[in-house]
């Protein structure tokens, strides 16, 4: 297991810890200002939102490896399934911009279950049905496909894949090199059985996420803890995910609206290193 | 699988699905008026919660079984493990109101990760402990005691246990013969290894729980869905949980604040049985 007690250099920031910058949610910060901080303070690599580049992802990327980084990733395309999914176009689109980009990642968050389906089968079958068609275009462009299990409290409406095992699954139903897994310890944490779907995973695990599950979580999607703060073995779980053969960056995507998003990007760039090199 | 289009005297209330009656959730009915109008509707079983029985219990409970029908359960012994566990006092005192009522089911909550850990196995070898502390006690009174794993969104403050893989655990280091399962659709519904769970835990199931996961959930605890509302393959787990020797009462327990517990108990006992032989 890598020792970050000295060396924050595996270190990404998800730019969601930041509010996406998005007016009302954290400072307004440029992704040139979030470049710049990030290198001044040695992280390793930026992993960002498609909405925040619009047509500039190939001069941001640019000015992410010219300071010295790496971009690690880009979130995300369109859901696959469910009520609210992306047009085929879309998820081209998704994946022409990390090839822009030079983002060797993008994020899939499936989508949920399919219109006026019962259980996760069918839901199932048309996401890999769906990574399958994009993978070859990804694959070309130097892309890889990492599915992100939810916690299952995102069942219904944003998810049908909900641990590394059923994201594992998938995996082996589209049977093309460049889909993996991105393993989130905010969505995977409770799981009993995480270390031996992990060694099972092993070779497709593309990502790893790191925040806190807090003891007390007020808001479903927006309260999300700074490592340390909760309940989250994230050592333990850092052990099984290298134990499968990841040694890629550590990305940090908290989304809190009501505590890290009200504070200055410097301070929770500062907090970041502190608690990756003490807690993680 | 049992045939339920026909007959619905498998069918038990849990009495949280008409906001407890108490002011402000549901419309206030005693428990006399809800066991009256279960046994007019020809529900088999009643499960009670026992901050509504005082010291009635006894009282309460023969009443139930004057009227033809079973009480199914009681709800629920305090936290054994987390921040907010409860003394052993308390949870001897449900147990005894268990036995009072005649309750043959005590369901456990388990509560949250215990204060300062990291993951999840301190909090589950004092989970064991306590449950095997009480569970002598409870058999001597004739009470089974019935591990209920929660959703994963309900870590950290809720619970330590998160799938009948997880409850089962725990029986297997308690080692008594009268702990074991509740299995409830809304907590394991996304679980792509319950039916293989359930089987292992055959014979330890002690009870099944019935309502429906929205494909938009707006509150984490109190939106739950009717029967035939949600997402959730009701007959596949309905038919794993009786492949696994299950075949007792099937409780319909829905927090829903603004939805059911807003309407007239009688349209929602109606709605119920109806909802349970065609969907359920």
């Amino acid at each position: 297991m890598r020792d970050f007690s000295n060396d924050h250099s595996a270190l990404a920031l998800n730019t969601a810890t930041l509010g996406h910058n998005l007016p009302g949610r954290g400072a307004g910060w440029s992704p040139e200002q979030v470049i710049d901080a990030c290198a001044a303070r040695g992280y390793g690599g930026i992993v960002f939102w498609q909405r925040e580049l619009g047509r500039a992802a190939a001069q941001i990327g640019d000015r992410v490896r010219a300071a010295g980084m790496e971009v690690t990733g880009l979130c995300r395309t369109p859901y696959l399934t469910g009520s609210e999914a992306g047009t085929d176009a879309a998820v081209t689109e998704s994946i022409d911009t990390a090839a822009a980009l030079g983002a060797p990642v993008l994020t899939i968050v499936t989508g949920g279950t399919e219109l006026g389906s019962k259980g996760l089968d069918d839901s199932r079958k048309r996401l890999a049905e769906r990574v399958a068609h994009h993978a070859d275009h990804a694959a070309a462009c130097g892309v890889s496909l990492a599915l992100e299990p939810l916690n299952p409290m995102f069942g219904g409406n944003r998810t049908c894949i909900f641990t590394v095992r059923d994201a594992l699954d998938i995996c082996d139903m589209v049977g093309k090199d460049n889909v993996g897994i991105a393993v989130d310890v905010y969505h995977v944490w409770w799981d009993t059985t995480l270390a031996e779907s992990l060694l099972a995973a092993s070779g497709h695990i593309l990502g790893y996420h790191l925040c806190d599950w807090l003891e007390n979580t007020r808001d479903m999607l927006l309260d999300r803890g700074m490592m340390g703060d909760g309940v989250a073995d994230l050592k333990g779980i850092r052990a099984a995910v290298e134990a499968a053969g990841y040694n890629g960056k550590c990305e940090v995507e908290i989304f809190s609206a009501v505590d890290w998003w009200a504070r200055s990007p410097d301070e929770v760039l500062d907090v970041i290193v502190d608690r990756f090199r003490s807690c993680c």
